[in-house]
C-alpha cells in the first residue's frame, strides 16, 4: 500500500488540525456554543475523541470567569505531574500566574498515609493554604474532586474554578456530578472520560483565549 | 440528586477498575490476545476509550522483544514532557533504564528551525547518537514517526521498539502505517486516536508485566 502524506509545514499543521475538526463537527450536525468553542475544539484536538463535543459541562459564564483569574494571576493546582507538564508554562508566567504539583511532596505522601487517603486528595488539603485565587486542575484523581466537594462544603476553601476532567471507572463519575452540584464555576468532562492531556487542553485552551 | 460514592481504599481503586473493564469487555464481546491484554487494558483504563481494544496493532512476538528490552536496560526516548511525566521512573530505574527527552534542547529547535521541521522530529536525529537500544515513545508527533521512518530505511537507526501512539488529524494515520509497514518492532495505535496519555500507559504496563 502506497502511503501519501500530506505535504504541509509544522507550522500550519494545528491550524489545519482545528479546521478538520470545524467540517467534521458540521457533518456531525454539532454548532458548538461560541463561547465554550475553543475549549471543545482543544480537548478533541488532544483525544481525536468527538465525545468531548457532546460530554464537557460548563458552569454558567465559567470562560469570562476563567479568563479574569487568568489575566489576575491565579494560581493553578494539578494533581499530576503529566497535566502539569502538559501546560503552557510560557502563557502562564505572561501572566503572572502560578502552577503548583504537590504530588511527590513529603508532606501530602505522609497525610495520605494517615489518612488512608489518595496522596492527591491530601494536595487538596495543602493548596487549601494558598492565599491566592486557585484553579484546581484535575484529569486523573476523582478523589481530588471529592476533597474539593468537601473543604468547599465545610467553608475550608473556595475555588475559583475547577477543571475537573478525571478520568476512570471508580467514583469518577459521581465525582464530577458532586462539583457541579455546587456553586464553584467549573468545566467537568461528564462520564468516565477525560485524563491529564484533556485538563491541560482545556487549560491551554483559556490561556489561548485571552 | 443524591450521590452514592463507592466505598473504597486507595489501594483498591486500581484493582476494581481493571476488574470493570475485564467485566465490560466480556459484555462487549471482545476477547483480548492473552500477551496484549495487560497493555490494551491500561490504555483503556488511561482513557475510558473502549476503541483501544480494537485499534491498537502489535507486531509480531512484540511483547516478548519490549520486555527484553526493558529488562535490559534499553533507552526510553519521548517525544513530549507529558509523555516523560506519565511513565513510571521508579520501575524504569529498577531495571537500569534510561529515558530523555529532548525537546527542550537548544541544538533541537535549533535543527528543527533549520530544516523547517518539527521540535519532535529533529529530537529524533538527535537520539540517532545513542549507543543503547532504543525505545521511542510517541505520544504527540506524526513528525517524529515519520522520521523514524526515515532514518531507518536510510540504515542509520534500528529502533529495538516504537509505541507510536500519536493523536490528531494530519499525517497521523499514514505515519503510523509507515511504521507498521516496516520490520521494527511496534505497538501502533491505528486511526486517529492516541496521546501521551495512551503513550505513557503502554510503556507503564510493559514496565507493570516483568
Amino acid at each position: 500500500m502506497k502511503i501519501q502524506l500530506e505535504n504541509i509545514t509544522p507550522s500550519e499543521i494545528e491550524n489545519r488540525s482545528m479546521e478538520i475538526i470545524s467540517q467534521e463537527l458540521v457533518q456531525l450536525g454539532i454548532t458548538l456554543n461560541k463561547e465554550h468553542a475553543p475549549v471543545i475544539k482543544r480537548a478533541i484536538h488532544a483525544s481525536a475523541d468527538f465525545e468531548y463535543a457532546q460530554n464537557l459541562y460548563f458552569s454558567e459564564n465559567v470562560i469570562t470567569q476563567a479568563l479574569s483569574l487568568l489575566k489576575n494571576g491565579a494560581c493553578i493546582v494539578t494533581d499530576t505531574k503529566m497535566a502539569f507538564s502538559g501546560i503552557n508554562k510560557k502563557a502562564l508566567y505572561n501572566y503572572n500566574c502560578k502552577i503548583y504539583n504537590f504530588i511527590d511532596d513529603k508532606d501530602v505522601a505522609l497525610a495520605a498515609k494517615q489518612n488512608n487517603t489518595t496522596r492527591s486528595a491530601a494536595c487538596i488539603d495543602k493548596a487549601a493554604d494558598i492565599k491566592e485565587p486557585v484553579i484546581f486542575v484535575t484529569g486523573n484523581a476523582p478523589t481530588a474532586l471529592i476533597r474539593i466537594y468537601e473543604l468547599y462544603k465545610e467553608g475550608i476553601i473556595n475555588p475559583g474554578l475547577v477543571i475537573g476532567v478525571p478520568v476512570g471507572f471508580v467514583n469518577v463519575v459521581q465525582a464530577k456530578e458532586l462539583i457541579i452540584q455546587t456553586d464553584i464555576p467549573c468545566i467537568i468532562s461528564r462520564g468516565r472520560k477525560g485524563g491529564s492531556n484533556i485538563a491541560a487542553a482545556i487549560c491551554n485552551a483559556l490561556l489561548y483565549m485571552l
